[in-house]
């Protein structure tokens, strides 16, 4: 059993006591990187980061891996890499599968365990099927490279297999898409398949025609992206019809068997066959969140995100950090705070900041999120912009999407490499990264 | 029972013959897919091409995959993109199981059957393990982007565990490579590694020395790069040696168990310990040779190469060429022509020719090899070049490496992706792309 004490800042009791401050990270993402770099070059801490995987993964252009557009090692860094030159900071690759709040110890999957005197979590959250995990075989989600080269594995696939067969049902299903969720990765999803059918694959096959792909972007709320002004939605559902997607709102996904798939809307059932659904709705906490509540006694939302005090600590026990989209931190009192990259990378640059200052015995004022503005593509010389004082829509908003995604790229190869396939795709509309791999047999 | 007869080049009767000549091509790899460009002009001429892959696959630059330096989309050109404005080519992703050289069918894995009136066999060959066929799990070969990432994995995987682990003899194992062949592809894996280990991860990790690493090149025969000329082997072997690489010559790998690689250098054995072993020797004939030989009776040699005519087609069957890798030719009556790009690309336009003049009843000098020469690199500003009339080593060779790999490099963007990736990774030391994928847990 844990109890819950209040554990003061002063490191646990040693024989030898450290010298220098031990900051744990848990997870390489937004959050966990832009933490890790913020600290380092601080003297008197010594920083580990922990992460499952050797690079840090650029997840918003994931979907571009997905659609063939880009190689997974364009959006991926390796983490040893980006903090080499960060002489206070070790990179771990390991599973964290245990904290011991009390002991201030984290346990990894081969058993070793890790001091700190503070713990930052951010290790992200996983897809959800809202209770239907067995759905998860039939649409895969989009959060690792594993699973964007399944999607493009899929993708793929279900092109080659509609030029082979010679039952026109089968090749309907075969060329209808099903996307569900209309957040920015669906959409971004939605917008990079209609490229690839009715563009980019046209000229490639000899039997069926592909711009008679149908693609389907399923949306429980009343617009594509919710989070968005309404203006802006109503521009993305615009330029993705014109585009040739279908877009069903208030329509829920009921059923998905073999290639068959029931929506809801309403109170009608309509069934369509589908062979290929991707799945871009609902997160929830893959594990490390429940791990937190069960060791520390703190609460978490439905979704499974803990909820985080004003300096994004966890209550009882201030020398725990949760950050990115695993914190739920309720902004203002409003909404929480949505998990996107920009929100990760302040909440991981905050407390690195704080915990620098509480080393000086001072302190920070709460965590304040400074809106940059959210951003979602759609297509070819089309994207929607919201930043705080300005709307931007059709080429200006793609224009200034192209510039921030390279901008934020970690790695000046990244950004170079994706420069130029985004200008080769551009102009040849060919999409060069469209291969089959790792099929099942 | 098949019997042999001699096909005439003429259909074979139908009751609707189709008024264009049918060419099935089996393979997408350097032969098979110069054939088909060769004949995408060709009217009169009806192409097929299939491939159990959806993209051609630069192979000379594979081990550039495995060491991290470049992503399987950068050299891997999809086989519809590449062929699309052929409007007489079409493009199958399927397996071919079986050949009927008298009913002139080529049967699929799923069992559907194709018609040609000329066939052209360009498989290629897969690795050989000398009848160890137990090692291939231990020792990874290099033929497939699933091999060069498998390579990927481990490479990186070791540095990983050779971090984490405080057994010092554990970690002397996990920084011990040894690559089994010092033809081209041993070669160039090996100095990739060396520069790896050297340099590439020598700031990123801190509980190891990675130039404390490793790398054995094991050869059976007296020098590496045995088919080159004796003093440019002797330079790679200078050139490797610098760089930090043992070489073994005369030296057979006689066991592998576990951690445990046995090496014979004449009567004496020796046993080290070393976690990661790779594959870069033997090839041998996956399959195709064998359905060729017990459908047509045709001569193989001991590798499984089916033994072509002076026009690269089989004895009894003018109508079926084999070409690259799987073809065994023996140019100017001495020993075959090596399994390379060159000689698959100049086999593959020949037939392609012949195909054509014999349609217009001409026919062909017998194919004669021009050899451009060989070239292989060994790392940074070094490499051996031997061209016909001038032999180069050091920078001026490494120099005409880059330009000629670029040069073939099938699309547009490849060459723009890869140019891009080599500036810098040559400037930064960085190899962007050594990702850890697709564990096995």
């Amino acid at each position: 059993m844990q109890t819950l004490e209040t554990p003061t800042l002063m490191p646990a009791p040693k024989t030898a006591p450290p010298s220098k401050h031990r900051v744990v990270i848990v997870g390489g993402g937004f959050g966990g990187l832009y933490a890790a770099q913020q600290l380092g070059r601080a003297t008197h801490i010594e920083v580990t980061l922990i992460d499952k995987r050797n690079f840090h993964l650029f997840q918003p252009l994931l979907y571009q891996v997905a659609t063939g557009g880009l190689s997974p090692g364009d959006i991926a860094s390796p983490l040893r890499g980006v903090l080499s030159q960060q002489k206070n900071t070790q990179v771990l690759m390991g599973e964290v599968t245990d904290i011991d709040p009390n002991g201030r110890t984290v346990t990894l999957k081969d058993n070793s365990t890790l001091p700190y005197d503070t713990l930052i979590v951010a290790t992200g959250m996983s897809h959800f099927y809202f209770g239907r995990d067995d759905w998860a075989d039939i649409a895969p989600g989009l959060k690792t490279v594993e699973d964007a080269l399944e999607m493009r594995r899929r993708i793929f696939e279900a092109f080659e297999a509609a030029e082979k067969t010679s039952d026109p049902e089968e090749q309907r299903a075969l060329l209808t898409f099903v996307i569900v969720g209309a957040g920015p990765t669906g959409v971004e999803l939605a917008g990079a398949l209609a490229e690839l059918a009715y563009h980019t694959l046209k000229p490639d096959f000899r039997q069926i025609d592909t711009t008679a792909t149908r693609i389907l972007l399923v949306e429980g709320m009343e617009r594509v992206l919710p989070p968005f002004p309404a203006e802006l939605s109503a521009r993305a559902q615009q330029d993705l019809e014109k585009m040739g997607v279908e877009i069903c709102t208030k329509t829920l996904v009921t059923d998905i068997q073999g290639h068959q798939i029931t929506l809801r809307q309403g109170d009608a059932l309509t069934t369509l066959q589908a062979a290929t659904v991707l799945w871009a709705a609902g997160v929830r906490d893959p594990g490390m969140g429940g791990i937190l509540a069960e060791r520390t006694g703190v609460e978490r939302d439905r979704a499974g995100r803990v909820i985080v005090s004003d300096d994004l600590s966890i209550s009882a026990y201030p020398n725990i950090f949760v950050v990115g989209d695993l914190a739920h931190f309720a902004h203002q009192g409003e909404r929480p705070l949505p998990g996107v990259a920009p929100v990760a990378m302040q909440e991981g640059k905050y407390v690195a900041k704080l915990i620098q200052k509480r080393l000086q015995n001072q302190t920070l004022p709460k965590f304040d999120y400074k809106d940059p503005g959210s951003l979602a593509v759609i297509g070819r010389n089309a994207a929607v912009v919201n930043f705080p004082k300005m709307k931007l829509t059709g080429f200006p908003a793609w224009f200034v999407w192209l510039f921030i995604h390279i901008f934020f790229l970690i790695e000046f190869d990244n950004k170079l490499i994706v420069m130029t396939q985004w200008a080769t795709n551009y102009i040849t509309r060919k999409q060069g990264a469209r291969l089959i791999t790792n099929s099942p047999d």
